[in-house]
């Protein structure tokens, strides 16, 4: 009789509730009871009117859609310090000619403190309440995730060059090791990880060290698989196999990897990821910007490997609104596989809630809204032009709205966004810090951009 | 000395303006003075704050850009009342099965103008100023038009089907002539034309005879143009000839005519549709919704063909944010050519606003800001974390913004939306009488859903 022993903190009632349980249909007028993080009980009026009564707080949902929040499962959130830094360039020159400069210079504890809360910001903003994140200085993301109220997998980034914050590469993975050592245990809502950057940027010996690192901490190893034609041509030519195959012979293809891009893939290498229980992340709008390629993700959803989706960094997308991702997603597998019945709206919403919780190994806390789970919930008002009519709840989510959307974002039942005012962030403080940054990247970088700019724009002529 | 002898009825100022001429820069702190409906001044401060004195009315866009306002070059505006109702589906079964009986039972003059306000609604709150719309009882999408203040081309539907208002396809040409009749010269903002459905619904008689009326109108000729691969195969095996080489065989391939989709094209029909001078309209999201495929835009672009860029109606999109769909259609590009510097930021923007001009044929007026045209314009507020920070307007415009972030529309100098409240249309009452509708339609077709849509399902299995 769990649920009817509190009196439940926080009441959202008057909904449309989908709880992203395969099989279950929308339950109209809804109530949702939430007692100390965790949902305590779902009920629809007037059995909700009663179970409701004595709540501290109450959220009022009529004419909105009440979901699990987003899962977020593949980005970079401080890239939002270079939002629009390099845009319209082959990937290797916005790689190596204009993210990987600017990160060495510009990226510090501070500087990702500050572009991590404008993601976290940007994310409670447009209804993602978890998400996962490799990069550097990952401290300063962890922190911010902490006072945003956010909840994330912060994985350690890991690279066989002088990195920010790990100028010599030979310590990449103690310092990995060590973050995951100060990380480990602090708080219900952060993961701490491990992220090898790819297996053209790392070494054999490193990825091996790294899996071991992760397995070590029983942490999550996070990794880009195949983005790029040429990287798989690279490992080809050095290995003679093709990425997943390699990363197979180093015996680090298993369950605790999480591999995000998977575009270029054969067949066999699909039933090897299968096989090894590899959790894969489409990042469609990240690889369309960079023309790096389409994923086949029913391919791979057939052969019932878990996907999440995500947004990257906001270097190649530019935003992290994971409606429009959703959106993306499943126009792009239509088009790619000539299928307009390839991943349905109902597809594109798992991907971004339960098999993005499956994906980060948080499926038996979050992604799906039933008793017991944490309450990491969002509204959505539909009382807006182009939310109107709804003829199906799950079409309107991903063929209609984005981000701008969500009214509130709950996480463990505190609200962090209420009718679109932040409480746990100042917007103000966070968008004027992360604009003094830009302004002194372009002023140190006004040469470099003329430079590097002019041949990218003779080539495409 | 034009722009010195009025006081303007409107000035907005502080803003960082984007002209949209081409090879411009952006131009800061900007000015931009309206009398009459028509832009007589644009100065930077101080000299702006000066030539602004004794303004009727100001808009202060400090922190915003200013741009001229979208054209969403191909639309079916009252197809909001079906937005959502037919999801993942084939583009046959999508048409046949599902809308052409809703639009056969459902469509009204009443219900298209309701369908039309929410069309217009939705435009107005996400940017759009200036529309293409092909339908039937356009008297109605006319009059909405009207109503809201918005600029459009409308177009009366032409196809040899028995169609909603036209029950006898015989009086279809007819019908489309006493339209243009009614509404040539009505009011500056529309423009009455003819749309021809396509070449597969569509008689060789009834090309001619619409694209004969078309010329004697001086009127715009709209088309659906090789949407489809089964469209183009039928019309191989019917004529012999590919869809654009068909048309020019039937002597109607002309300056008029606007050509909407143009995914299937091969290189012989690309140069005859320069050497014709059609215009022609990519729909890149209801492309990849219903899989019909990727239109060759770059190609096109590079032939020169003016090339603008349209939602097509909520079935197959399921909004009409051309925010959303510049973001789409450049990435799309991308992928699709392989090659990440096609369609750039700027290019989509153009598409959205200068070349969408060009291809209703109203360049003279609007798609850019400049003194002498039409004052139709749109105020996009920065102040939002997934527009921060700013290191280039066209790139915050295209990858990160959505239609949620325009806060001011404006049309020949009247403003229709300020600060995200509709002056001109009650959005309550619209929302209110298209959910009614839908809910009719809910209600007759509970049967015609569950048999119609569980094939797919199973064709998809």
């Amino acid at each position: 009789m769990e649920k009817y022993t509190h009196k439940p903190d926080l009441v959202i009632s008057g909904g449309t509730l989908l709880t992203m349980v395969d099989g279950a249909a929308p339950i109209e007028d809804a109530t949702i009871r939430i007692h100390s993080g965790r949902i305590i009980g779902i009920e629809t009026a007037p059995a909700g009117f009663t179970a409701a009564q004595g709540a501290l707080d109450r959220i009022d949902a009529k004419g909105c859609i009440v979901m699990p929040g987003l899962v977020n499962a593949h980005t970079h959130a401080a890239m939002t310090l270079f939002r629009g830094y390099a845009d319209d360039l082959p990937l290797h020159q916005w790689l190596f000619d204009r993210i990987f400069p600017a990160e060495a210079a510009f990226l510090s504890d501070d500087t990702v403190y500050w572009g991590a809360l404008l993601g976290c910001l940007e994310m409670i903003a447009s209804g993602t309440t978890c998400f996962a994140d490799g990069y550097f200085f990952q401290d300063a993301t962890a922190r911010a995730v902490q006072e945003a109220g956010l909840r994330a997998v912060v994985a350690q980034g890991v690279i066989d060059f002088p990195a920010p914050g790990v100028p010599d590469p030979a310590d990449n993975i103690r310092e990995a090791c060590a973050f995951m050592e100060r990380w480990q245990g602090v708080s219900d809502r952060i993961t701490a990880g491990l992220f090898c950057h790819s297996p053209v940027t790392c070494s054999a010996a490193t990825l091996k060290a790294g899996a071991a690192a992760s397995e070590r901490f029983g942490a999550p190893f996070q990794i880009h698989l195949s983005e790029t034609l040429g990287e798989v041509d690279q490992i080809l030519r050095q290995t003679g196999r093709r990425p997943a195959s390699y990363l197979d012979q180093l015996g680090i293809l298993d369950g605790r990897m999480t591999a995000a891009h998977a575009v270029h893939l054969d067949p066999d290498e699909m039933r090897l990821l299968k096989e090894r229980s590899v959790r894969l992340v489409n990042v469609p709008e990240s690889n369309m910007k960079l023309a790096s390629g389409v994923a086949p993700v029913t391919s791979l959803m057939r052969l019932g490997i878990p996907m999440g989706l995500g947004t990257d960094g906001c270097c190649s997308n530019n935003n992290l609104d994971m409606f429009q991702e959703m959106d993306t997603a499943a126009k792009l597998s239509k088009v790619f596989s000539a299928d307009p019945i390839a991943l349905t709206a109902r597809d594109a919403l798992r991907m971004a809630t339960s098999l993005g919780a499956e994906v980060l190994g948080l499926d038996s806390r979050i992604g799906t809204i039933e008793i017991g789970k944490a309450a990491d919930l969002i509204v959505i008002d539909l009382q807006k032009p182009h939310l109107h009519p709804v003829y199906d709840p799950y079409s309107a989510l991903v063929y209609a709205a984005s981000g701008g959307d969500v009214r509130d974002t709950i996480v463990e039942g505190r609200i962090l966004m209420r009718n679109r005012s932040f409480l746990t962030l100042d917007a103000a403080e966070i968008m004027r810090k992360v604009s003094a940054v830009a302004q002194r990247i372009t002023t140190a970088t006004a040469g470099l951009n003329q430079t590097s700019v002019a041949p990218a724009s003779n080539q495409g002529a």
